[in-house]
C-alpha cells in the first residue's frame, strides 16, 4: 500500500491535509522514518501561522521547507546506499531522482475551490475575472497570467474593431494600410507599458512587487560548495558566476545558433520539397499527385514537432547545467532559449513567403490557416480532451473506492487518489508562449491580415475560460509561487513590437497601391520607408522611455518603504553607537576606580 | 565699505572663512541684523561636525542651509517692504531677486589648493588625474567630469590609432572602410557601457552611488503650496506633478519643437545664401565676389551664436516655469533642451552636406574645419584668455590692498576681493557640451573622416590641463555638489552612438567604391545596408542589455545594504509591536484591577 505522509501531520483536532508526498512502493521502513524525523525536525524550528496565511501560502512554504532540507552529514539516504549525499545537497531532489519519493504536489480545498470556480467561469457572463481570488487559491504567478491574458485581450479589442472594417470593405488603399498598421505599432507600445504600471499596481496590492530576488535562498538544483552568502550572510551553496558566464556564452549561446541555423536549413529542404511537389503535379497532374502535395506540409509540421521537443529537452538540460542561483534566473534564460527557436519556427516561413517568394495572398493565406487551426486545436488538446478524460477517470475511481468500504477517511483517501492520477502543470510558460505567438500573428503582418486581431479577440475570450477549467478540473493543484512581474515575458513581447515595425514597414513599402505611387523610382520608395520606420522606431523608443513602468503612488510609496528601512538602519547603528560608548566609558570608569 | 558675514562667523579661536555672502552696498542695519539672527538660529539647530567633513562638504552643507532658509510668517525682508515673503518662499532666492545679496560663494582655500595643482596639471607627465583629491576640493560632480574626460580620451586612443593609416596610406577601398566604422560603432557601444560600472565604482567609493534623490530636499527655486511630504514626513512646498507634465507636454516641448524648426529654416537660407553668392562670384568673378563668398558663412556663424544665446535664456526660464522639485530633474531637462537645440545647429548642415548635397569632399573639408577651430577657440576663450585677464586683475588688487595697508587680516581681505571678481563656474554643462559635440564629430561621419579621433585625443590632453587651471585659478570655487552618475549626458552619448550607426551606415552604401560593387540594382544594395544597419543597431542593445550597469562587487554591496535595511526595518516594527502589547496587557490588567 502506498503512503502518503503529510508534512503538517501533527495529530491536531482540526486537520487539513496540505500536501501529499508519494513515495514508490518498496520504500524501506528505516528511509520512512529518517525522512519523517528530518521533516519534522525542520517544521519544529519554524513559526506556527496558521491563520495567518492563505492555504496556498502554507503549501508554498511547505514546498520551500521541502526543498531546503539539505544533507549535513549524511553520506547517503538511509537505506538506500546508492542515493549518494554531499553537505549542501537538497535531499528532495535526490529523493525524487533515486525514485524513492514519486511526486509531492499540494492538495486541492474543495470548498475553496467550488467558491472560485463560481465567481470565475462557470457562469457565462461579461465580467472581469476575480483576479484576487485566483491569486489567494493559485498564487501570483498564474494570478498574474489571467490578469495579463485578460488585459492583452481588451487591449486587442481596438485593433480588432479597426480592423474589421478592411475585411468587410476589402479596403485595399495603402493610405488606409499606413493608417491601421501606425496605429498598431503606437498602440502595441502603449499596452505594454501601461501593462507594466497595471501589473505593478496589482502586485503592490499583494505585497510581492518588492521582492527581492537577490536575499531568496537557491533553488533546489543548485549546487556549489558550502559557504556564507555574502549578502543574507546565510550558510549556501556558492558558485562562481564567472563560470557560469562562460557556460552560457561559450556552450549554450553557439548550440543555440547552431540549432536556430539547422531549423532553418529544414525550413529551406521544406521549400524544395513544396517545389518538387508543385513540378511534380503540374507535370502528371493526376489524382495521386494532387494528394502529393500536401505530403511536405505534413511532413514538416511532423519534423518541427519532434524538433521542438528535442530541443525542449536540449534547453532544460542547458539552462540547468548553467547552474543559475535562482529559480527566475533559470526560468528566464530557459525562457528565452526557447522562445528564440519557437519564434524562428513559427514565423520563419511566414517571413521566407513575405520577403523572398513576396506572394501576399499565400501570405494571408498561411496566416489565417496557422493562427485559425493553431487556436482550435490548442483548445482541444489543452483543456476539453483532458477535461473529458479526467471525469472518466473520476467516475472509475468513486466507484473502486466505494466497492472497498474501507472504514478509513474515504472522502480524502478518494481525493488523494483521484489528484495523485491528475496531470501535472508544467507552469505558465506554455500559456504566455501561445499568447507570445498570437501577439506575432496579429502584429507582424497585421497589414496584410487586419481580422488577426479579430479572431485572437475571439480566442481569448474562451481561452480565459478553458485556462481556468485546465487550472481547477484538469491538473493537480500547482504550488503557489509569489512573482513580482510577468518578468522575460515582458522583453519578449516588446522585442515583438520591435520587430513587427520593421516587417509592417517592409510589407507596405513591398505592396502594389505603394509601388504605384513612385513608379519611376523605387530606391526613393525604399528611402522614404526606412525613414519612417526610422521615425517610428525613435517613437516608440521615446515612448517608452517617457512612460513611468510603475504609477506615481506606487514610487512614493517604495520610496518611504526606503526611506523608513534606511531611517531603521541608521537609528539602529546609532544605538550601538551609543552603546558602546557607553560600555566603554563604564570600563573606563571602573579602571578609574580601581 | 561692503559688509562680508561668514555662515561660521562665530568667534572661534581658530576661525577658517569658508563662505562669502555679498550684499548690496546700500543695505540697511536691521536687514542685516535680521539676515544674521536667521543664519544664526538656522546654524545653531545643526551639528557641529567640523573635524568629520571635508572643506567642500561644509561648503555644500552652508549653500544648502541658506538655500532652505524658508520664511515662516515674515511678510517681507525687513527694511525692504517690496521684497514680499510668504511662508515657504526660499529667503536666499528672495533676497538675491531683489537684489540685496549680490553672490554667495565659497572661498578657496590656498594651501589646499596648491597640493592639489601639484598632483594635477603643473608638473607635466603622463599619469593618471588625482580624481580622489579632486572631488575631495570640488565635490563629485566636477570630480566626476574629469574622470569622464580622462576616460573618454583613453577611449577615443584605440579609434585615433585605427584611423591613422586611412590618412596616412590614403586608403579608399571600402571593405576597409567598413571594418572601421563598425569597429566605431561596437566600440563606442562598448566604452558607454563600461563607463557606467566604472563611474558606479568611483561613486560607490564616494557613498554618493545610492543618494535617494526622492528624500532630498527641493530646490530653492521650487515653489509651491506648504504641505507634507508623502515620503520623508517633512513639511516642504508641494506642486502636483500632472501640472508639471501638462506644462512639459503643451508648452516645453512645442516651443522646442517651433525652434528646431526654426533653426532648420535659417539654415536653408543660409545654403541658399551660399548658392546666390557662388552664382554671383562665377558669373561676374572679381575680387569683390570672391570676398562675398565668404560672407553667408559669417552671418550665419552670427546667427546661430545669437539663436544659441537666446534659446538658453528661453530654455532656463522654461525649465523654471516647469517648476520641477529636484535640482537633479531640473538640470536633466534644462539640459535636454539645450543639447537637442545645440546637435541641430552643429550638425545639420553636416547633415544637408552629406546626405542631400551628397558631396563627400566637402564634408570632409567641413569636419576639419569645425573641429579643429572649435577645439582652438574653446581652449583660448575658455581658460587661457580669462586665465590671462584674471592674472593682470591679481596684480592691481594686490597693489590696492598693499596701499590700502589697514589693520584687518589683509590675506583674508585680499582673498575675498580676489575671488569676488572672478568669473562663476557655471555648472559642468558646457564642458560636457563640449566633449558631446566632439563625440559626434568623430563617430557620426567617422567613416569620411578616420582622423577626427586622432584630433580629439589631442584636443582632450591639452583639454584636461586648461579645464583644471580653469577650475583652480580663472573662476570662483563652485559650491560642491553629490551626484552618483554623469546624469542624463550619459543617455545623450548613448543616443549619439545609436545616431551615428544609421549615419555611418548611410555613408558607406553612399560611397563610390560601395556603389561599384553593385553596378546594376541600386535597389539591392539600399537593402544590404539597411539590413546590416538593423543588425548592427540589434547588437547594440543586445550588448548594451548584456553588459551590467553595475559591477558585481558592488551589486553585492548594494544588495546587502538594502538587505540590512530591510532587516532593521523589520526589527523595529517588531519591537513597536512587542511594546504595544505590553502596554496594551498593563492596561487591561489596570482595568482587571479597578
Amino acid at each position: 500500500m502506498k503512503v502518503t505522509l503529510s508534512a503538517l501531520d501533527t495529530y491536531e483536532s482540526s486537520f487539513t491535509p496540505l500536501v501529499v508526498i508519494e513515495l514508490a512502493q518498496d520504500v524501506k521502513e528505516e528511509t520512512k522514518e529518517w525522512l519523517k524525523n528530518r521533516i519534522i525536525a525542520k517544521k519544529k524550528d519554524g513559526d506556527n501561522n496558521d491563520d495567518f496565511l492563505t492555504m496556498a501560502e502554507c503549501q508554498f512554504i511547505i514546498k520551500h521547507e521541502l526543498e531546503n532540507l539539505r544533507a549535513k552529514d549524511e553520506k547517503m539516504i538511509p537505506g538506500y546506499p546508492q542515493a549518494k549525499l554531499y553537505p549542501g545537497k537538497s535531499l528532495l531532489r535526490r529523493l525524487l531522482t533515486s525514485g524513492i519519493v514519486i511526486q509531492v504536489f499540494p492538495l486541492h480545498d474543495n470548498e475553496a475551490l467550488k467558491k472560485l470556480e463560481d465567481t470565475w467561469y462557470t457562469r457565462l457572463a461579461l465580467k472581469y475575472q476575480p483576479i484576487d481570488n485566483i491569486r489567494g487559491y493559485f498564487g501570483e504567478t498564474i494570478a498574474l497570467y489571467f490578469g495579463f491574458l485578460e488585459y492583452f485581450t481588451f487591449a486587442l479589442i481596438p485593433m480588432a474593431v479597426i480592423g474589421l472594417p478592411y475585411y468587410l470593405f476589402v479596403w485595399e488603399d495603402y493610405d488606409k494600410y499606413v493608417i491601421f498598421a501606425s496605429f498598431n505599432l503606437i498602440w502595441s507600445t502603449v499596452i505594454l507599458e501601461v501593462w507594466k504600471r497595471g501589473c505593478a499596481n496589482m502586485t503592490y496590492r499583494w505585497g510581492t512587487l518588492v521582492m527581492k530576488r537577490q536575499f531568496e535562498e537557491p533553488r533546489p538544483g543548485f549546487h556549489g560548495v558550502l559557504g556564507v552568502n555574502s549578502i543574507t550572510g546565510r550558510e549556501e551553496p556558492l558558485y562562481p558566476s564567472y563560470k557560469r558566464q562562460l557556460r552560457i556564452y561559450l556552450v549554450s549561446l553557439p548550440f543555440v545558433c547552431l540549432c536556430l541555423y539547422f531549423s532553418l536549413y529544414v525550413m529551406m529542404i521544406y521549400f524544395d520539397m513544396e517545389i518538387w511537389a508543385l513540378g511534380l503535379h503540374e507535370n502528371s497532374g493526376s489524382e495521386w499527385t494532387s494528394v502529393l502535395l500536401y505530403v511536405p506540409s505534413i511532413i514538416y509540421a511532423i519534423v518541427i514537432e519532434i524538433m521542438n521537443r528535442l530541443y525542449r529537452y536540449a534547453a532544460e538540460f542547458l539552462t540547468s547545467w548553467e547552474n543559475h542561483r535562482l529559480e527566475s534566473a533559470y526560468q528566464n534564460h530557459l525562457i528565452l532559449k526557447v522562445l528564440v527557436f519557437n519564434f524562428l519556427n513559427c514565423f520563419a516561413s511566414l517571413f521566407y513567403i513575405a520577403f523572398v517568394l513576396k506572394d501576399m495572398k499565400l501570405l494571408r493565406q498561411s496566416l489565417a490557416t496557422l493562427l485559425i487551426t493553431s487556436q482550435i486545436l490548442n483548445q482541444i488538446v489543452e483543456s476539453l480532451l483532458p477535461y473529458w478524460l479526467q471525469r472518466k477517470h473520476g467516475v472509475r475511481v468513486k466507484r473502486k473506492v466505494q466497492a472497498l468500504k474501507a472504514d478509513i477517511d474515504t472522502t480524502l483517501y478518494e481525493q488523494v487518489i483521484l489528484e495523485k492520477e491528475m496531470g501535472t502543470y508544467m507552469g505558465t510558460f506554455d500559456d504566455y508562449l501561445e499568447l507570445f505567438l498570437q501577439f506575432g500573428y496579429v502584429s507582424l503582418f497585421s497589414c496584410v491580415y487586419p481580422l488577426a486581431a479579430a479572431f485572437a479577440v475571439l480566442n481569448n475570450f474562451t481561452e480565459v475560460n478553458s485556462d481556468a477549467l485546465k487550472m481547477c478540473r484538469v491538473f493537480k493543484r500547482p504550488f503557489s509561487e509569489p512573482s513580482a512581474s510577468i518578468g522575460v515575458w515582458q522583453l519578449a513581447f516588446e522585442t515583438m513590437s520591435v520587430i513587427s515595425v520593421v516587417t509592417n514597414c517592409a510589407l507596405i513599402g513591398m505592396s502594389p497601391q505603394v509601388n504605384a505611387v513612385f513608379p519611376e523610382s523605387k530606391t526613393d520608395l525604399i528611402l522614404i520607408v526606412v525613414a519612417v520606420e526610422h521615425a517610428l522606431l525613435a517613437l516608440k523608443f521615446i515612448l517608452a522611455f517617457a512612460i513611468p513602468d510603475k504609477p506615481r503612488h506606487i514610487q512614493v510609496k517604495l520610496a518611504r518603504l526606503e526611506f523608513e528601512s534606511l531611517e531603521a538602519l541608521k537609528q539602529q547603528q546609532m544605538k550601538l553607537a551609543a552603546e558602546n560608548l557607553k560600555e566603554e566609558s563604564r570600563v573606563s570608569g571602573k579602571e578609574k576606580e580601581t
